[in-house]
C-alpha cells in the first residue's frame, strides 16, 4: 500500500500521530503544511521522509506563481531549506529535497518544464523507494529461519517508507514464504512508534507480534526468546548507524546475548562522507517525555534529556541489508562515499 | 519522613499511584484494603512492602473479634497468606508477614497480649527499616565522589521504604555531605516509578535530577554522562539480584561502558536459600503496557508480555550496599542462607 501519494498538487499520507486508534489521511497542499507534518512526526520514517521532502519541493513548484525561472528556482531552494531544517539527523530529508532541487537546476526548458520535472522526479523517488524495499525484503528474508523470533525497535515498516518497509520487509517476505515467525516489538518511548505503528502494521498483515516495553529487551533476550534483531536506519556514516533512540542499547544487549543485529536500509541512507562525531543528534521537547497522549506523567518543571537518535558503532552490527546486497563486517571498510 | 504510620488500628501511607500530580494519603483499616493497595501498587517498594505486610497482619489482629487464641492465630495466618499472594516476587512481603506471624505464635499470653505483640512487632519492622536505610546511605555515600552523576532505575527512594530510601539513601547522604552530584532517573515503564516518584522525591529535596526514557540509558552512558549506577532490589538470591524489570538491561549496559553498578538493599532482601531459576517472576496485566494514565497507546487486542522483574546475575554487580557492610564480588561466594 502506498504511504504517500501525489495527485494534482496535493500530497496524501496517513497522519501517523493518530494511529493506531484513528486512521486519518492528511491532505497536504503547502510547504508549510509539509514542514509541520514532518516536525511533529505526522510523516516520519527515514525513507518516507525522503519522498515527503521531494514532494514538499514539488508542492512549491506546482503552486508557484513565480514570474521567471530564477524566481522559481529561488522559491524551490527556500522550500528545500525550510523542509530540511525540520529534522537535523535524518539524511533522507536532505537527500530527497536536494535531489529534486538538482533536477530543477538541470532542466534547461521553460518554467512549466521545470515544474513538471520536479513533480516527476519526486514521484520517481517514491517509486524507487518502494522497489528498493521489496528488494531489501527479498535479500533480508534469507537471514530469517523458519520458527525465528525477530525483535525490532521503533517502526521501520511500511509506515516509515513509501511501501513495504525496510526492517519489516524481510519479515514480510519470510512470512509470505511460509516461515512460521514471530515478532517482538518494543514500544519505543517517547513517541511509541513500536507500540502504535509496528504492532498495527503487523496485526493488519496477520503476522504474530508481541509488545514489550523498551526495558524488557534484556530480559527477553536472556530467556532466549530472540533469534535476531532487525532495525531500520536514519543515517549510516563511516563508523556508525544512526537510528531511533534506543537502537544502540538494543545492539549492546544483542551482542551480550549473541543475538545477530541487522540494519535494513536503502543506500540513500548512507552518508559516508562523515563519522558519527560529525552528526548533530536532534533533541526534542521535554513534553514528549513528560506527557503521553496529553496525560502528564512527571512532575511539572522536571529537567528532561530527549535525544531522538543514537549512533550504534558498526562493531555491534552483524550486517546491513541494502537493496542490492547485504554488507557484512568484512565489507564495512570497503564502503566509500 | 515516615512513609507508613500506624495509629489506633489505621495504617496511613501515600497513594503512590496518584503521585506526583496529587498527594493523597490512604487510610487503610482492613486486610482487604491493604491487599488491594499492594496489588495495584498504591503501596510499593520492597522495604515498604515488608512493613506494609506486617501492618496488614497487625490490622487483622487489632480488629479481630476472635473468640479464642487459636481462632485469632488462624485469622492472622489467613491474613498473612492473602497479603503474600498479592505479589509473588518481592521477598519482603513474605518476610514482613511471616515475622509478625511468628511473633504472634511465640506469645504465650492472652489474646490481647498476642494482638499487642503483633502491632509492636510491625512497628519494630518499620523502625528497623528506617534505621537500616540511614546506615545504607552512610556506607553507600563513600562510593560517590564529588561531581558524580548517578543513574538510578525505578524508585528505591523514600517512597519505596519506611524512610530515606535504599538506592537514594547514599545519594541523599552524599548531597548532605556537600558533594555536587547529579542524578539521572530513567522513567521505568510500564508504571513509570522513575518519572513519577524518583524525580518527585529528588526535586523535593533539591537534588538535581534529569529524566530520561529507559531506552536512552545506553546513549547517556556512551557519552560518558554516568559515573555510577545505584538501584534497589526486590530479592537477592544466590546468583542474582531481582529488581524492577529493566534493571538487568541497565546492568549489561553499565558493564559495557565500564560504569560501576551497585545494588542498595537491607539484609532482609536476601533469600539465599534459592537461585534465580527458582524464583517466580510476576507477570502483570497487559493494560499496564497498552494504556498510560487511562490513554490507550497500542492497538486493541495486541499481545503483550509484561514481566514485573528481572534477575541480574551477580557477575554484573559491582557491590551490594547493605546496612552493615558493602559486599563486593569477592564476598559473594561467602554469603550463606
Amino acid at each position: 500500500m502506498r504511504m504517500i501519494k501525489w495527485q494534482n498538487g496535493t500530497v496524501f499520507t496517513p497522519d501517523q500521530t493518530k494511529l493506531p486508534l484513528r486512521e486519518v489521511t492528511l491532505e497536504i497542499k503547502t510547504v508549510d503544511q509539509m514542514c509541520e507534518a514532518i516536525k511533529v512526526l505526522r510523516v516520519r520514517g527515514a525513507p518516507l521522509l525522503g519522498a515527503a521532502a521531494a514532494f514538499g519541493v514539488a508542492l512549491a513548484a506546482y503552486h508557484s506563481k513565480a514570474g521567471c525561472r530564477g524566481e522559481l528556482l529561488a522559491e524551490l531552494e527556500e522550500a528545500a531549506d525550510r523542509i530540511k531544517s525540520q529534522r537535523p539527523t535524518a539524511v533522507n530529508l536532505f537527500w530527497g529535497a536536494d535531489r529534486v532541487l538538482n533536477k530543477a537546476r538541470g532542466v534547461s526548458g521553460d518554467m512549466q518544464q521545470v515544474k513538471d520535472a520536479v513533480v516527476v522526479e519526486a514521484q520517481k523517488i517514491a517509486d524507487e523507494d518502494a522497489e528498493q524495499n521489496h528488494a531489501i525484503g527479498k535479500l533480508g528474508a534469507e537471514l530469517i529461519k523458519d520458527g525465528d523470533t525477530i525483535l525490532t525497535h521503533c517502526n521501520a515498516g511500511e509506515l516509515a517508507t513509501v511501501e513495504y518497509g525496510t526492517a519489516l520487509a524481510p519479515i514480510r517476505v519470510a512470512w509470505e514464504q511460509g516461515k512460521k515467525i514471530k515478532v517482538i516489538a518494543d514500544e519505543t518511548r517517547p513517541l511509541l512508534q513500536g507500540a502504535r505503528l509496528t504492532t498495527y502494521e503487523l496485526m493488519r498483515d496477520g503476522i504474530p507480534v508481541t509488545l514489550i516495553t523498551d526495558n524488557m529487551t534484556a530480559y527477553v533476550m536472556s530467556k532466549g526468546l530472540v533469534d535476531l534483531v532487525i532495525v531500520g536506519a536514519d543515517r549510516i556514516v563511516q563508523d556508525a548507524v544512526f537510528n531511533k533512540i534506543g537502537t544502540y542499547g538494543v545492539a549492546v544487549l544483542a551482542k551480550e546475548h549473541n543475538v545477530p543485529f541487522y540494519v535494513a536500509a536503502p543506500k540513500s541512507t548512507f552518508d559516508l562522507t562523515r563519522k558519527a562525531a560529525g552528526v548533530i543528534v536532534e533533541e526534542r521537547t521535554p513534553e514528549e517525555v513528560t506527557h503521553i497522549g496529553g496525560v502528564q506523567i512527571a512532575p511539572s518543571g522536571v529537567k528532561v534529556f530527549n535525544p531522538a537518535f543514537d549512533p550504534t558503532p558498526l562493531k555491534y552490527v552483524s550486517g546491513i541489508i541494502c537493496e542490492k546486497q547485504i554488507y557484512y563486517p568484512k565489507d564495512y571498510a570497503t564502503l566509500k562515499p
